[in-house]
């Protein structure tokens, strides 16, 4: 597992720039054009030029992976990409985060007010995109589908108040760590893939299927970050590598050191966490203990875990350059490149 | 026009305590139960017990109107009052205010992180009870209405965002005036008189008329909002009479105090407004001056007009129990009463 130079380094920037890829892109630039509108000003700012948008690409090549034409899903799938937009807006009012791939985060460029409110369009504007019409997927598809977005939203809204309540709190962010990711990351992955094959025409069987894989892909995905303040320098995270030791979250890391340690290092860990590692040495002890007790090598088994879990699912599909895709970004993950 | 004492008093407790009402209230507390889950019990404490719940009453009458059953679009009306609770928490948050209906607001009650979720759960909740199972509707139908919810928020999030501009500012105030009433108030009336004929089987004729009814009816509402601190006591209205001075909104009377006034009283009124009407006798000047230009009489002239266009639009229906209580609703609003 290697964290740079890999044959891997570029896959995805290889499927961003792959034919969905372009689409999606295309779609978005189209979409949110220039205006003198504040709102959808915003919209292009945090929307163009894209990041990853690997949930509706996900959405995408699950709906061609059952049968489904892209070009019919396309604006659904940019839901996920806005409701995901949605949650960085307020994450960033919430961890009062002043900077977002490199630029002002909404909050600091257009202030926490409007922040709030630019939230809220993009997730109405999520929900827009599912109904916009003309549909092509049968009406109850498409009903569906609009119930499968809210319950991920109830499930990122219930995942942020469950991690905010456990902010330096190790004891309970061991006991509820798979939970919050679950519900934090898994749900908006999860809905990603099931919306995409509710909308190509899935049957029941190959939606639960696919669902199953998101949600391990999500899970997968969120664990992979918590490594790579342990694996990646910060120039490759684009973030400090204490960054999660400064806003007290208990990460997959801490958390198997903090099960494996004795007394006294747990204490120890916990006053770190609730100081922000604010003291010099802090981030080195945190390191050497995550390194003492396995704890990365345990978080990228658990990894591991989910990403066969992910693949397992994927049974319910026949071959095809989709499937190979979704394959392909669920082993993606266990590479930490960036 | 009376305030208090008029015969009318008890029409909106009336209406809250009708079969209708109950069952609503009913509703609610059976759906948001007691609870451990921080935003379930959130949604709680900010449903139940319930307002005046003009926006549900209104949609279960237009679904009757047309000839739909209550209780088949229950959960879907409800909607609409999680809607609107999810505007007034994110606005609490906005406004920075610390009391709502007399107790802490959310924010003052769990903290800004929180409400910020606990308004974006409840906007989840609004589109997933609209495609609650079972629906009676046609799923086509239920699309619709997706689709109608989806606009009517976005239109809110752009009356906010444009009132925000216009804080504090006459000019400007004056110009945008009848768009923010639109967008912020009339947007989600519209939509609920719109989901209810729609889920309740209208025709598109029908549907179109009992939307530009609850489009009036909105705008109708706030402008009485507008004039209650200039023909109501505080105790009346349970916010000071100062509060939208404070707060630098260009309200109604205001408005068209200002259109009429000549250009020292404008620098004036500009100054008070500016200044959030901080200095003795601000208040008193502002209401000379609003009484000077006949600014409340022309405000319930506005208020009016829009209230004879929103019961010729009702036209479009027979006459039915629920026909005249959306009559009764358009014509109580011109009462002022709390």
């Amino acid at each position: 597992m290697t964290v740079s130079g890999s044959p891997q380094r570029t896959f995805i920037d290889g499927l961003a720039q792959s034919t969905s890829g372009r689409l999606l892109r295309q779609e978005l630039r189209h979409r949110w054009p220039e205006t003198t509108d504040e709102l959808a000003d915003i919209n292009r700012y945090v929307l163009v030029p894209a990041g990853k948008m690997l949930r509706p690409l996900m959405a995408l090549h699950a709906a061609e992976a059952v049968g489904g034409n892209p070009s019919d899903v396309i604006s659904a799938v940019l839901g996920l990409e806005y409701l995901h937009a949605a949650t960085l807006v307020h994450d960033d009012i919430i961890d009062g985060d002043d900077t977002r791939r490199g630029l002002p985060s909404v909050p600091a460029a257009y202030g926490i007010p409007t922040a709030i409110v630019a939230g809220d369009h993009l997730i109405f504007s999520a929900f827009e995109s599912l109904v916009d019409e003309p549909w092509v997927a049968s009406p109850a598809r498409v009903v569906a589908a609009v119930g499968e977005l809210a319950e991920a939203g109830r499930d990122l809204c219930r995942g942020q108040a469950l991690e905010s309540r456990l902010v330096g709190d190790l004891e309970e962010g061991a006991r509820w760590y798979a939970e919050v990711v679950r519900l934090k990351t898994g749900a908006l992955f999860r809905a990603a893939c099931c919306i995409g094959a509710t909308l190509g025409g899935a049957g029941a069987d190959v939606g639960a299927g696919l669902a199953a894989y998101g949600e391990h892909v999500g899970i997968a995905f969120q664990i992979r970050d918590d490594l790579l303040s342990f694996v990646a320098t910060p120039e490759q995270t684009g973030k400090p590598g204490t960054s999660d030791l400064l806003n007290g979250r208990p990460t997959l890391p801490l958390v198997l050191a903090y099960q494996a340690a004795g007394d006294a290092e747990r204490d120890e860990l916990r006053a770190v966490l609730d100081r922000r590692a604010a003291r010099d040495g802090d981030v080195d002890w945190v390191h050497r203990l995550v390194d003492e007790y396995g704890a990365v090598a345990g978080a990228r088994a658990q990894l591991a875990s989910h990403v066969r879990r992910a693949l397992a699912e994927l049974a319910v599909l026949a071959p095809s350059p989709s499937t190979t895709v979704l394959t392909d970004i669920a082993r993606w993950i266990t590479s930490e490149e960036q």
